[in-house]
């Protein structure tokens, strides 16, 4: 298996409590587990207290199946920047020798993979993704763009992890703005403030960060510098069980690069940027389990209050 | 592409009008969509419903995330039944030079499998997959068993299709039944009944039908008359586009399948049998906006009473 991350002590403890409690339940491989109905109702709940954040926005309720064309993962540079992170989707399209003979080696957990050919879907990889051609099917957009709420999307990130923070399907609770330059910055900003306010009302100390996304191999290293050097990139992290901080929130500057791959345009002609953003829901839920204790009940008053009484 | 199944002139014509009006929006793949606010709102309305009708399980509410370890699928037989319908998740593991070799017959939109490899993880086939290894996995169950409800899962079908009532990922709205024989046939029997009164008060003619699953190949013939005589499986249809009506609930007994195979046990060693149902959610609201009309504002006010005013 590619890259596994063993956990750290603090790490491996958290997680046998989660599941101990029935937070979450043995999903039977690394960064894959059932949710219990506690932990899914504080996600749940967050979830609610974004989109209340969000009702300024006026945005447009789309949602999208954690699938995506694979033509599209091929024409925006992902496997440029994040090769390691992608998974593709490989279906059986043989005959019923070939079938029988899949099933075989399968039942005796051996290689089957010969039998397994490439589709043209792969899996979702950020909630933004399927959003851009969508809208650019649409026609050209009346000034001021528009903004997007993708809802809380399910996103694939390979990245099998013994830490229960890292996750290799998530909740990534969306926002996306498409729309002038300046517009579409000066939202981004102001969705850096609103959610390093969402979270602190919920009782952890979130900070705010530049920060660089991470890219594969030594090329990625002068990605990194560059996404840094101009800002593209901010994290909210907070303490989870990790020795250091844990991201549960970005925000993404894409300047004009998911509009001309897409072709998204504006009537007038204006050159159109790209911004979103994304909660992890799932990080946001363990952080504050993490922070007032396994047991919602004994909460303090004011979290709960924000939380459930809204 | 495997099996591509082309429109009928209605399917087309629905598809197209959905579109047209945003409620669905165009994935870039048959079978893929975004999903407008409008009919958003409807599925989630059916979600509701269902849950409602579910309130006598006292079921324990339970979530999974679309993925699956890969030796759970080998073992349960899945690849005998429905080889065709699988997803398997691949990744890359190579070295830069392959990562760059990769992106750039990918962008050039060129043929870049041999650089992805098998992962021990697979696509959800249905919604109660995960459910019956997590159960095991917390040991042996109290007389009575339990039911779980598993919530709107994603599952996925590799059914390419231009007719929109065929995803190739949906929401399956799931049950699942655990215990003695006797308890878990009683429960499916009366779900049989009540998800027929629930889809007649949304003003939809369902008719419920002994059914069997479209197994693989010529040796599945068999399989599925086995099913039809031991009747297992049960489904719910409506009228959609299609000429035929269209599956939108299926209630199925596994006998002791599931038990055996993830070895779930009852405390007094008594045998353990299992039943699931699923609501495809998705295509009940297509049936929805098919007998009613595009515009949910113009539904019959006892359809928008049932839906909303609860």
């Amino acid at each position: 298996m590619a890259e596994y991350r063993p956990a750290t002590g603090d790490e491996a403890e958290f997680l046998a409590e989660l599941i101990g409690r029935g937070l979450l339940l043995a999903g039977g491989a690394p960064g894959v587990y059932g949710r219990g109905d506690a932990f899914e109702d504080v996600r749940e709940r967050v979830d609610a207290l974004v989109s209340r954040a969000a009702e300024p926005d006026g945005a447009e309720r789309l949602r999208f199946p954690p699938l995506l064309p694979r033509r599209y993962l091929e024409s925006t540079g992902y496997l440029r920047s994040f090769p390691h992170l992608a998974g593709t989707i490989f279906a059986f399209e043989g005959s019923e020798r070939d079938a029988a003979e899949q099933e075989q080696r399968a039942g005796r957990h051996e290689d089957w993979s010969e039998f397994q050919t490439m589709t043209d879907l792969v899996l979702v990889p950020a909630a933004c993704y399927p959003v851009y051609p969508a809208i650019a099917s649409r026609g050209a957009l009346a000034p001021g763009g528009l903004t997007v709420d993708a809802g809380g999307s399910y996103v694939f990130r390979r990245e099998p992890s013994a830490d229960p923070a890292r996750l290799q399907m998530f909740h990534q609770r969306e926002m996306v703005r498409i729309g002038e330059p300046e517009a579409v910055a000066g939202w981004r900003g102001a969705w850096c403030e609103r959610a390093v306010d969402v979270l602190r009302r919920l009782g952890v100390a979130a900070e705010l960060e530049v920060a660089s996304d991470p890219f594969f191999g030594r090329p990625g290293r002068m990605l990194a510098a560059n996404q840094r050097a101009q800002e593209l990139k901010f994290e909210l992290t907070i303490q989870i069980a990790s020795p250091e901080p844990t991201a549960v929130a970005s925000f993404n500057y894409h300047q004009d690069h998911f509009a001309q791959t897409f072709g998204i345009e504006l009537h007038d002609g204006a050159p159109v940027h790209t911004a979103c953003l994304g909660f992890g829901l799932e990080r946001i839920a363990l952080g504050l389990f993490r922070a007032h204790g396994l047991d919602t009940a004994l909460w303090p008053a004011e979290v709960k209050e924000e939380l459930w009484d809204v």
